[in-house]
């Protein structure tokens, strides 16, 4: 069993599964506290949310940035969701000081002077596989963190690159036990991102509990047509019911 | 829901689940006909073992061929499981003519002239998805199967290439939800193939299940240690009792 | 240096250096001889061409098959030039029998039933690795070949898989000095299938002569416009002219 | 035919082809001046040298840092030649003021507050792909940099994961005539971290040459088999001496 991690008075791993849900980025502080009020009925305990948004160009929705992370806070003020949200450089780091869990995105899974950074606060880190990074890397990089002092590692699967266009990346399940037996930190796996089809998350969701993930991370937009960034992966809230109450009856089995 | 294929009796797809279990190798009269009875004491419906056996280099061992065959028609006559085994040439399927289930192994999925001479047979056809291939391709290759008249098809992921080198292959097990959205044949994963280490094939199994898969196929042997091909990823039929149990348990909340 | 394989005449590996061109398929009389006769004409010294086309879908142009290896036999007749045609399963051996090369193609590489047969024979074989296959994986099945004791192997890189969608495949030029490094067999170099577009393919034609390989198999076709079959690839009668003359003069500076 | 960047005086691309050469780190001032002045007398006009490191674990050697970047300096001061070394973060920036070129190396392509960063100067910078990155992204990421006002930028190849495990990487040579199509910025190909094989570098550096490269560069290290790092794709400087004349030779029949 892997250690726990706490969240802020949520604790992840060890016995301890958590839905961690919201959308791909913050839009408006409506959008925000309006999903993660949805969410939170319908059982995730942690919002995420997009702030600081890594796109490919230059010229795509960088998100709110600061903005952004002041609409978490106020969405956490108000439903008292711990919240969790990326970080793209150490500079921003003053920024993060209220925020609840800092994600290391898969881009920057090895930006070691980030991590470096980030090993020497005492925040939760939701560290993301690289997109074409082996498992033992991953590690690697949460050694990183470690050396700093900081034991407050969560994993995440969310995804490899291969020669398959379907789906956006392809899901490798099997790091959730090959985590486990090669370490102790809680595994979450997202399997939006993975996919980039929202029909899809739900079985993926469940096969991911099966496997022994301790939390699943999954986007949810109020108006996925409309949203500003990977609308095509987010389930709407009434869909996120439906997936969070079979995430649940999953993992009641495995107890 | 996929349609449901009949094997010798045995329904698959359509809301039917089935385990199928075996050796990787047919090595002996006793081995085979030992593990048989184990595995449908645990649960196991199909008997599976490999008779013609691709190998990378022409020094491995190359399965017992026709005398395979013959011992697994001697296993089915003693407990009554219909069997699931290799071709590695159209002109070997004379030899098949008993067998309950044709298996197309990875590295013959694109193997045309095969595909189209099974399908004009009935037989039950299992496909299992090359080691590079994307989706659609596979149902490319179902496709010279249907061409022929035949239906009965069964589609099977075993792991894909990528980077990773701590499994063998990744387990793609989104192809389960994506093949269904595509096709309505019933879908098989083979979690052993692709992960090559026996520990990981029980959460991997429990996942497939999960994400929807109509049958789990895992390879059972007496003597893991002395198998004669892929020891490392084979069960023993204790830790197969444990692995069937906690997947007829997750099945259970599907329905 | 490598070995040198004699095809009917003209040798490759050991010093020589051999194009070898023609169209994708073969479609008709006029359309072979008269790009024989155009490729002859620009250096080429073996004529390729496919009879048997192994295509992911069932309802695709599948080749003339024996007509168009008749129509090969015509080309040679007319042009003196070897012919290299693919095989697709040991039943149609009988119609190779006057090939010069028979082609094993990607999808076979690992079919070991018809490596075996192919290693009874003492023709030519010209055998690709397969679209995700280790090079030691490629040398397994050549070792197939040499098991039968036919040592006339000529080994082909047409590139692999991986997540770069802007070509078709990943062309891995490294194959050549590994290939050469762990044997002695002659190396040629399939640019036109690896890429898919044919303005790439004289660049990488002339970075396969500088990695050292012993030929380059190059797709022309005299309408790529209107083929049957990969036109995007094919080069026309003068652009093959032009890239004839560019590999030559890379490997002039080699000698 | 590309844009030509100016490095210190050196024209790189639009028709300029340079040789880049140095150790993988700088170990000392002696090691990194021996090798400046061998490298030199054999053709190589920039000077290349880790003083940051990207390691993947944190107890592996991380370079001499700020100390390793005045050992290149100096190196520049006796021999002249500019010098290009690697950047980790945006807050490091201050220490490269004297440093000619900028490298961004693989694993921060997609570090995009440090390509913004980067952006707002004037220096040239090399930007290596990412090990799963497409051209599409790469490019992406040099937008980050013109879109500051920047347009010193050199891209680089340095091979992409695969399956293949003989080699490091699968150095995708087609990335050179492609960029050229899709963009005008200088190719530099980096055959040392690709492959991972020193006697590999040769016939690849040939073969970059021969697709279009306006510059190779070459790992050399005075002592490879005491190296602190990556001396198994080190050349000697007498090995490099033979391969910066065939590189010449190639590119002598291009033009």
């Amino acid at each position: 069993m892997s250690a726990c991690v706490e969240i802020s008075g949520v604790k992840i791993g060890g016995g301890h599964f958590q839905l961690i849900a919201g959308p791909c980025s913050v839009e408006s502080k409506e959008q925000i506290i309006g999903i993660a009020e949805r969410v939170k009925s319908s059982g995730a305990s942690v919002l995420r949310g997009g702030a600081f948004k890594p796109r490919t160009s230059p010229y795509d929705f960088q998100g709110l940035r600061a903005e952004g992370i002041e609409l978490l806070l106020e969405a956490r003020r108000i439903t008292g969701m711990p919240i969790v949200t990326e970080i793209l450089s150490e500079s921003h780091l003053p920024l993060f000081e209220h925020v609840d869990v800092i994600q290391v995105g898969a881009r920057n899974m090895q930006n070691f002077e980030l991590l470096t950074m980030l090993g020497r606060t005492d925040k939760p880190i939701l560290l993301k596989r690289g997109l074409a990074n082996t498992l033992a890397e991953l590690l690697g990089s949460a050694e990183y963190i470690l050396a700093g002092g900081n034991r407050n590692i969560i994993l995440c699967e969310r995804g490899v690159r291969t020669f398959e266009t379907y789906t956006r990346n392809t899901l490798d399940l099997s790091a959730v036990p090959v985590l486990k037996e090669l370490s102790d930190f809680p595994v979450v796996v997202d399997p939006s991102h993975a996919l980039g089809i929202s029909r899809l998350v739900g079985p993926m969701a469940m096969a991911a509990v099966a496997a022994g993930a301790d939390g699943v991370m999954i986007e949810v937009h109020n108006d996925p047509a409309n949203a500003l960034c990977d609308g095509a992966q987010s389930l709407t809230p009434d869909e996120f019911d439906i997936v969070a109450e079979r995430v649940r009856r999953i993992w009641s089995v495995l107890m």
